[in-house]
C-alpha cells in the first residue's frame, strides 16, 4: 500500500500545484465552521495583515446612503466584525450569537482589500464580485429546502436556442423534474423564472437554490412536477461569463443595460421554443412566470403585453415604477393593459416585498391601483431589502401556488 | 432617463452590496488584460501589502522536490513573478514576453497569502482551491477550440443516475450534441470522459473545457456529433461541491479516496442507465472511454475488465503501474484480460502523456508491454508535464479519431 500513497500524494500534488496549501500542511484552515452550538467561526490565514474582517448578512445590517445627481437614497449593508489574530496567523472570528438557519454570502478584507474564504469551496459569483457561501440548513426550517436531500433530482440543463431579436443563439438553463426522463408520454406545465439586473441564467440555480427548492418542494409533494426554465434577461449577451463568446478576453464584466423593452418583446421566441423542444402543457393556465427586482420588472410586462400567455405570476421585490413609455411600446398603454389582462381573468398575480427594500414604496403604489380597481392579486411582506433571502423565500412561497 | 438611471444604480447597489467596488468607483481595476502586443497585464489593489506575486502556468515552470516518507520526487511547479505597487496601491505586472494561446491558470499571493484575482470573474476550482482563469484565444491555434464560438452549441446537462453500488444517486454531467432535441429518430455514439483524482463531474467541462472542444470540432466536421457523458470517479461522492448533500457544512473539502476498484466495478450501470435514457447507438464500437491520470488509470481497468464494452480507449497521462492486486478482483489477472481484450481487435488504444511527467516512465513500460507482445496502440508524446494543458490536447486528438 505505500507505493500507492505515495503515488496518491504525488498525483494530487501534480494535478494541481495549486492545491499543496490545503493538501499538504501549510494553513490547514477550517473555515466556516458551523458550531455544535449553533454559532459559526470564520477563519483566514493572513500573518503579515494589520486588520481583517468579515462582511456577510448573517451580521445585523447597517444603514448605508448613496448619492447619485444630488439624490440621497439609504440601503441596508452586509455587517461588519473584527477577526482577531492567533496563533500561526490565522484570524479568527466567532458569531456572539446562533446563526439561524439561512443561506449567507460574506467576503473577508484584509488591510481593505476584499477576498474571498480560500478555506472554503462553495463561491457564489455575483454581477461582477465573488462571495463566499455559508449554508445553514435544519430541518424543519425553510433553509432546510435550499439544501440538498436524498429525494429524485430533476436535470439542470444549459440550452442555447436561436433569438432572432439576438441574431445569435442565446443560452437558458432549464430544469425537468425527476421522472421526466422516464414518463415519456407525460405533458408538464412551465414556469419562467427571470433574473434581477447583474445576474443571468445561472443566477438562479447558485444564489437561490432554486433546483434544491424545487427538489425538495416537489418530493415532499408540495408542489406539481414542472418544468423551469431560467431565461437571460440580458438580451445583447449570449449566456453568462465564461460562456459568452464576446467577454474572455477581458475578463474584468461589465454590465449590460437591460430594461429596454427589447428581452419582452423577444420572450414569445423563448416560449415557443420551450414549447417544441419540451413535453409541456402549451396552454395560460399550464404557464407562469415571476422575477425577481429587475426580472420583476419584466414579469410584469410580459404579463401584461400578453395577457394570453401567464395564468400565474409573481412579482419577487419587482423595480416597478419607473418605466419610461418613451424606450418601447412595452412600456406604454400601461392602464389599458392592465384592464386587459384582468379582464381575461388570470389565476394569479403575487406580489411579494421586504419591508425595508428601497421598492416598497412603488410596490404598495402599484398594490393601491389594482385596489382601485379591484384587481385581485395577493400580496407577502417579509422582513429585510432587497436580498437573496427573500428572493428564496418568496420563490418557495411561489411555487406550491402554481398549476393548482 | 434621469430617474430610470438612478433606480437601475441603486438597483445594482442593493442586488449586491458587495458589487460595490465593481461598479461604483473603488478600485476600477481591471485585470487581467491581453495587450495589443500579446503580453498581458496582471493588476491587484492591496494599498498596504508589502509584498504581491502572481504564480500561474503561463510562466516558465520550476521545479520543485516533493518529499514523503523518505522517497524523494521532482515535480513542476508553476513558475511565479513579482508584481510592482504603482498609484493608488495598484500592483502591476506586464509578462516580458508574448503569451501562447492557451487556457492558463493563476493566482496571487499578497504577503504570502494566496488569492484569486478579485477583478476576474473567470474562476476555476481544482479540488480544493480555486484558481483564476486567462483565456488567450486565437484562430488558427489550438487554443481557438477551447473559445466560444457562434457555432451549434450542444446541450451540457446535469443529470442524476440510481447507482446500486453506492446505494444512492450520483450525478452525472451528459452532453448532447447540437441537433440532438430536433434529430428525434437519430442515434449517437457515446463517449465517457473520466477525470483525474480530486476532480468531479465538473472538472472537464470547467478546467477541460471539453464542451467548447466538441463544439467546435462538431461544427467543423472533425468529429462526428456524439454524446458525452462526464462521471464521477469518487464512488463515495454523490456529485461535485455544493451538489453534495454531506459536505455543505464543513466546506473545508476533503479529498475522497477512489483507486480501489469500486468505480470500475460500477462502471456498467452507468452505460445501462445512458443507453436506456439517451438515443445512443449501444454497441461496442460506438462507444468510446478515456480519461486524464487517475481516470486514465480507471479507462486501462475499465477497457480491460469490460473488453466487450469499449471499442475506443485513451489514456491520458494515465496513473499506471501501481495497482495492488489486493484491493480488488478489478485489479488482478491484469496480462490475461490484456491478452482477451486485444484478441477482440479493439478499434483504438491511444496512449498521450508528457516527456516531463512523473508518470511517463510507467507509461513507456505500459507500451513496452504492448510491443513484447505486439499489440497496436497509438501514442503521442508531448512536452511538459501533468497539467491540464496537455489533457485538453489529449482530448482534441482523441475525439477526431473515434467512431470513424
Amino acid at each position: 500500500m505505500k507505493k500507492i500513497t505515495i503515488l496518491l500524494a504525488i498525483l494530487m500534488l501534480n494535478f494541481s500545484a495549486f492545491a499543496q496549501q490545503a493538501l499538504w500542511g501549510g494553513a490547514n484552515v477550517e473555515s466556516p465552521v458551523i458550531n455544535a452550538d449553533g454559532t459559526v467561526t470564520f477563519r483566514y490565514r493572513a500573518p503579515k495583515a494589520v486588520k481583517v474582517q468579515v462582511t456577510g448578512d448573517f451580521l445585523p445590517t447597517q444603514k448605508m446612503v448613496f448619492e447619485m445627481n444630488g439624490n440621497k437614497m439609504e440601503y441596508d449593508a452586509p455587517g461588519v466584525a473584527d477577526l482577531k489574530e492567533g496563533p500561526g496567523g490565522v484570524w479568527e472570528y466567532t458569531t456572539p450569537f446562533v446563526v439561524a438557519p439561512e443561506m449567507y454570502t460574506y467576503t473577508f478584507t484584509v488591510d481593505g482589500n476584499s477576498v474571498i474564504d480560500n478555506n472554503n469551496v462553495f463561491v457564489n459569483r455575483d454581477i461582477a464580485s465573488l462571495t463566499s457561501v455559508l449554508l445553514v440548513p435544519k430541518a424543519g426550517e425553510r433553509s432546510d429546502l435550499y439544501a440538498i436531500h436524498r429525494v429524485p433530482h430533476g436535470t439542470v440543463s444549459k440550452v442555447w436556442y436561436p433569438s432572432k431579436t439576438a441574431g445569435f443563439d442565446r443560452r437558458l438553463t432549464v430544469y425537468t423534474p425527476a421522472g421526466y426522463e422516464e414518463n415519456t408520454k407525460t405533458k408538464y406545465p412551465v414556469l419562467y423564472v427571470l433574473h434581477g439586473i447583474g445576474g443571468d441564467e445561472d443566477a438562479w440555480v447558485t444564489q437561490g437554490r432554486a433546483t434544491q427548492i424545487l427538489d425538495n418542494l416537489i418530493a415532499r409533494g408540495e408542489a406539481k412536477p414542472m418544468i423551469v426554465v431560467f431565461t437571460n434577461g440580458n438580451i445583447s449577451q449570449e449566456a453568462a461569463p465564461l460562456e459568452n463568446s464576446m467577454d474572455y478576453t477581458r475578463p474584468t464584466m461589465q454590465l449590460p443595460q437591460t430594461m429596454e423593452g427589447t428581452f419582452e418583446t423577444s420572450f414569445p421566441e423563448v416560449v415557443k421554443f420551450i414549447d417544441s423542444h419540451y413535453r409541456t402543457i402549451a396552454k395560460k393556465d399550464s404557464r407562469a412566470i415571476c422575477g425577481l427586482s429587475m426580472g420583476g420588472f419584466h414579469t410584469l410586462y410580459n404579463t401584461i403585453n400578453y395577457p394570453d400567455l401567464f395564468g400565474w405570476s409573481g412579482m419577487f421585490s419587482a423595480a416597478i415604477g419607473v418605466s419610461d413609455t418613451s424606450i418601447s411600446p412595452i412600456y406604454q398603454d400601461f392602464d389599458k393593459k392592465l384592464a386587459t389582462y384582468f379582464s381575461k381573468k388570470p389565476k394569479l398575480l403575487w406580489i411579494g416585498c421586504g419591508s425595508t427594500d428601497f421598492l416598497i414604496q412603488a410596490n404598495r403604489d402599484f398594490m393601491k391601483k389594482l385596489d382601485e380597481n379591484k384587481y385581485p392579486y395577493t400580496f407577502m411582506e417579509t422582513d429585510g431589502g432587497h436580498i437573496w433571502r427573500n428572493w428564496r423565500i418568496y420563490l418557495s412561497e411561489f411555487v406550491p401556488l402554481i398549476f393548482k
